[in-house]
């Protein structure tokens, strides 16, 4: 199958990523990153997270952040929200679209949210009824979609199922995420092939973490079983939760990269991406996690 | 197409890898990584380099490692030669394979080795007569395949060329290098397109840089064009000499780890393979430049 001829990038750096980065950084330091990333022509953002700051200390001043960034026409700013009163507190900074979150490995949802696969998906059903009401987009994440750190490998039919149940209940687009990055090529083809019986295929994105150095592979081959967005994360910040030291989220500089080498359109600025991943590399402290980036400064 | 059943990797390692380290590394530790990397199952190790220790210090102890690995049956010990003092040199120490190189760059071929591509390609008939007289196999190189950083993009047809010439003057086996790391998986495709009109696919190698992090989607794409061989440096062995501190060959660990998620056999032993990555990288002081082997470590 040829590659598309077009791929949306959702950068996911200043949720994703920096939730889970230790160095602080300021609300104006991420006003300032968001607004560097959407001028460089990326459509979406993830913005924020509306979650208790108990568990996600970094996100805490996500209503300032959703307050202060330049709103451009046209991209997107989708923020987590875990429950109602996460999104109340979204819709009271105007988002327009939010973000839910299934896992595909059972022992995963038990760990991580107490609860069942099945009963985490019934409990954003609220959600799902308060934003059809406010005509805000919800966006579906599945987690462990090639592999659990707990359970191991995953079955793609579970995958499917998760994925299916999300589309059914409204979401506009499902995130298919290699939680811990342990997927491979052929593995991600034989997986969209069959998300792809339920879920039709423009319909699904591919989130891949770089841990084992396997994303840019299975993006590239998620490409020709047609899939044309993906997420990644400028700078690759994040990390590996379940790993720690190690690559988590794709840096999106080796993203754009491939995909401008392969022809495929992003509408994406290089320069001034790669220069947004260095601007938040230098706040928190260390070198860009991305081969592209460090390439280019070690060539001067 | 369909990927390869098997794919043989060619270890480059103790070569290619140790001759671009700063790091002292005595005879007797490189014949325990050779003896390792043969052990693991690997039926190809680059084994050393008889060229003047002038220009490669490194490499000076070519002759004692040689005689002082175990030499296992149906594991081939290639050695580069670039001349025929080399490759006499080689002959005493019953060398049965050698390499020999050419670039597909004109810039690159002049500022390195100061001739033109057909001069540097003349200069090797009498190691080919006598490799011939002497049952030794010969293996061709090609760098810059996909990229010169001298001259930036190479047209594939000039690849096709020097391949030919290499393949017609009598290698048994062609590696297609991007020697600066700059290709992707759309142009690897391409590149072996082209080079395939002049040489059977499956006299093709290839020999992937992962300093812009493109090597494995790059390998998997050429596998999907019919390459069944690639070249990979245990640990990530050698770095990028074009840009300082960047990463160079791609790692042994990390082309094994996805050809074993893809279902695709190489009789290697992986955990013996990471092994033998730790060892040579505790003696060179640093960790492996291998996302597998780092996630490993990181997991515990």
């Amino acid at each position: 199958m040829a590659l598309p001829d077009f791929v949306k990038i959702v950068e996911v750096g200043p949720r994703d990523g920096l939730q889970n980065e230790q160095a602080e950084v300021t609300t104006a330091q991420k006003v300032e990153l968001i607004n560097r990333l959407s001028a460089s022509g990326l459509k979406a953002v993830e913005a924020g997270s509306f979650v208790s700051p108990r568990w996600v200390p970094q996100m805490a001043d996500s209503k300032d952040v959703l307050q202060g960034i330049n709103r451009l026409d046209g991209v997107a700013y989708p923020c987590l929200t875990p429950n109602m009163v996460g999104f109340d507190a979204a819709m009271a900074c105007d988002v327009r679209e939010v973000a839910i979150f299934g896992a595909a490995s059972e022992s995963f949802s038990q760990k991580n949210i107490n609860c069942s696969i099945a009963e985490s998906l019934e409990r954003f059903q609220p959600i799902m009824e308060a934003a059809s009401a406010h005509d805000v987009r919800v966006r579906g994440y599945v987690s462990c979609v090639l592999g659990c750190p707990y359970e191991g490998s995953i079955d793609p039919v579970k995958v499917a199922e998760v994925a299916k149940t999300l589309l059914d209940m409204g979401c506009y687009e499902i995130s298919l995420g290699d939680t811990v990055g342990v997927g491979t090529a052929q593995e991600t083809k034989r997986l969209i092939e069959t998300v792809g019986q339920d879920v039709p295929v423009d319909k699904l994105a591919g989130h891949f973490h770089d841990t084992y150095g396997q994303a840019l592979a299975n993006i590239y081959a998620a490409m020709e079983m047609g899939v044309s967005v993906f997420d990644s994360s400028v700078a690759g910040l994040g990390g590996c939760p379940y790993a720690k030291g190690a690559s988590g989220n794709v840096a999106t500089e080796d993203v754009l990269y491939m995909l401008r080498g392969c022809g495929v359109e992003t509408g994406v600025d290089f320069d001034a991406l790669v220069a947004a991943g260095r601007y938040i590399s230098e706040i928190i402290g260390r070198p860009p996690v991305s081969k592209v980036s460090r390439a280019l400064m070690a060539k001067g």
